[in-house]
């Protein structure tokens, strides 16, 4: 049979005519209800009416400030059947939480945001002031973002991309510097736009003065897929989401058929200076074995939080020269070598075994070091102190 | 504070490495637990772990099979606490759902698919065979899907629009006539492409050569928002998902900022013949007005279950003239002029009065009525069949 309308879904799928019929099973009085509320303060009230529930907490990426238990913010119910706790001022941020319903975890139904982060999907929201204004939509002149295939010698398929391209001010053709800009091994071509609030940075970022106009280019870097869980021929239910192809070398060894497809298909202005990569953890890895297999090509590499990948997977050309493919880069010269790494990153070891084979083989580079670990957080920070950094 | 990590928040945030202990309190036999499964045969299995839930079903946009309890599919508990329930063999299409646990309404946590329409998000799956294969990624060319603003004079602000661009094959620089496909009222530039699977339907029916390539224009239709909720400057949580702008004319009256914008940015054909625009429910009552305003600039009309407001908003020149500027849209010409409407649709009415004034004054339109009502199942078949008949 094909969908059907049945009229009490009918109402909350497409009514705004009569909106509070729609919430089935929950009284007109619920109508107003909302969650999460920010105050001005950046104190956060959640809510969930579920009158049958026995135990329920909100799960989140922060630090949970009440009486806890595992980390849980514990909330409490009323005689109305609404569960509420109130989260203490937290900082200037975005950020992922969930509830805990009975030992489930269910998304926030009062909630409509949502990021989907690998096999999770995750409510967000954003507080208020602080740099997590710039995560925001603001009355700015806003870049275009574009999703686009190319196709692509790996699988002899085409491949999804995300190109930010910055907003154009004025009549005059423009053209603009490039950030190859690559995501980690839970990511795919989503990652960066919507975790890492690349529109909404770069849009900011641009009107305040604060960097260059400049494209970024977000491809796909798992190799096995040709595009993010959803928008693949392999179908919504057919995705692996664990991939196998990390440290394949096939994304780093392919790298120049993303560049030559952005010089064609886009206002590029070309040229090593008017390059850079980076990457956070796979994709800083990544970003380090493309630039020193491609020694002339980029003036600005970043590393945020990379995973190295130095010891294993020999017999891959992208990966055994890397001395030697290091020592190139150094003598064409570069503009910027940029690490960023936290202090309690798992990777924190590897992160340092990779600056002293930097100090060794006379490498200058920019280290940044940060509090927290492998987090979005520190990615978007890391972005933002890149990127003003960049073709100036 | 700033957002930090949490080792257990951790492994289910950032973690493919041990995937297992990221679902807390759902133990490690349950990682291969999926929902939705969707047989060869289109009948669906749902599952969903909750061992202290007392009643679970499934709601969605179609007829329930089972015994069933105010169209729901109730589902059954097994001695793991897992609930399950099969729904019979379904027809070829895009279906939606949540769960109701104790008499609260979820996303299945289980299926990271999902659509917000309105203030609702919606799980979301797609069967096999038949027209739905038309909603699936294929290996097929695929077009580039752009989200770009434009500036506008409504509110004298940027304003948000989608734009689906076909794939070029061939390095010829081509140009393309161009489709301008308005969403209704509880829609904005993201409905179309996501419940109307724009991308998919246009890449696989100019794969098959079933529609000459065209470019697809979504702009965001009501004039009190610039754009989609979470996407505009009024920021995630003060957006009213209830639109007073209906009925205002703003949108109808200033559309010729919308093709100027598109025809200076795009590889567009111009003139008329290479014009269609097209819309469902208030979509549709925007494309009748704007087509009759602008009586010499579509060749292509088509209303889709349109809501007509022949009567109401009296004063505002755009509603005021329309039988002047039918009669004007007939003295100039035009190729076709469609009209889609479901049996069952709450508009059927109204519609039925149009179709009597363009009779009356001696309009021809080709008249299709479909089972079902003012659904998206309708609209998805309405743009194939309307796209089909474009441009030739």
């Amino acid at each position: 049979m094909k969908a059907t309308p049945i009229i009490c879904f009918y109402f909350f799928v497409f009514g705004l005519y009569n909106f509070s019929v729609a919430q089935e099973n929950i009284g007109r009085k619920l109508e107003a209800l909302r969650s999460p509320e920010i105050a001005a303060d950046n104190t956060v009230t959640f809510n969930f009416f579920a009158p049958k529930a026995q135990e329920v907490a909100v799960i989140g990426n922060w630090p949970m400030s009440e009486a806890s238990n595992d980390n849980k913010l514990i909330m409490h119910k009323n005689a109305d059947g609404i569960w509420t706790a109130k989260q203490e001022q937290l900082g200037s941020d975005l950020f992922l939480y969930n509830f805990l319903v009975d030992g489930v975890r269910i998304a926030d139904p009062l909630n409509v945001y949502q990021i989907r982060d690998v096999s999770n999907v995750f409510n967000y929201f954003i507080t208020n002031g602080g740099q997590a204004e710039l995560y925001k939509t603001k009355v700015v002149l806003h870049g275009t973002l574009t999703k686009v295939w190319y196709k692509s010698s790996i699988n002899s398929a085409e491949r999804r991309m995300t190109v930010y391209i910055p907003p154009s001010s004025g009549s005059a053709k423009k053209s603009y510097p490039v950030l190859y800009l690559l995501h980690g091994m839970g990511g795919d071509e989503e990652a960066w736009p919507t975790l890492g609030r690349v529109s909404q940075i770069m849009d900011n970022l641009i009107a305040s003065g604060r960097i260059e106009p400049m494209i970024v280019v977000m491809p796909n870097g798992h190799s096995s897929n040709s595009a993010a869980p959803g928008y693949s021929e392999k179908g919504e239910y057919a995705v692996n989401f664990r991939t196998a192809d990390v440290g394949s070398g096939d994304m780093e060894s392919n790298f120049q058929e993303i560049i030559k497809f952005v010089e064609k298909t886009y206002p590029v202005k070309k040229g090593k200076k008017n390059r850079a990569i980076a990457g956070l953890s796979m994709g800083g890895s990544h970003s380090l074995f493309i630039a020193a297999a491609n020694p002339n090509t980029f003036d600005y590499v970043g590393l945020f939080s990379a995973a190295y990948r130095l010891n294993d997977k020999q017999g891959i050309p992208v990966y055994d020269n890397i001395d030697q493919n290091l020592l190139q880069q150094k003598k064409y010269g570069y503009a910027l070598y940029w690490i960023g790494m936290g202090k309690t990153d798992f990777l924190y070891k590897t992160g340092e075994d990779y600056r002293k084979k930097l100090d060794d083989l006379g490498l200058k580079y920019t280290y940044h070091e940060s509090e927290g670990g492998h987090t979005w957080s520190n990615w978007r920070d890391y972005l933002i102190q890149f990127s003003s950094l960049l073709f100036k």
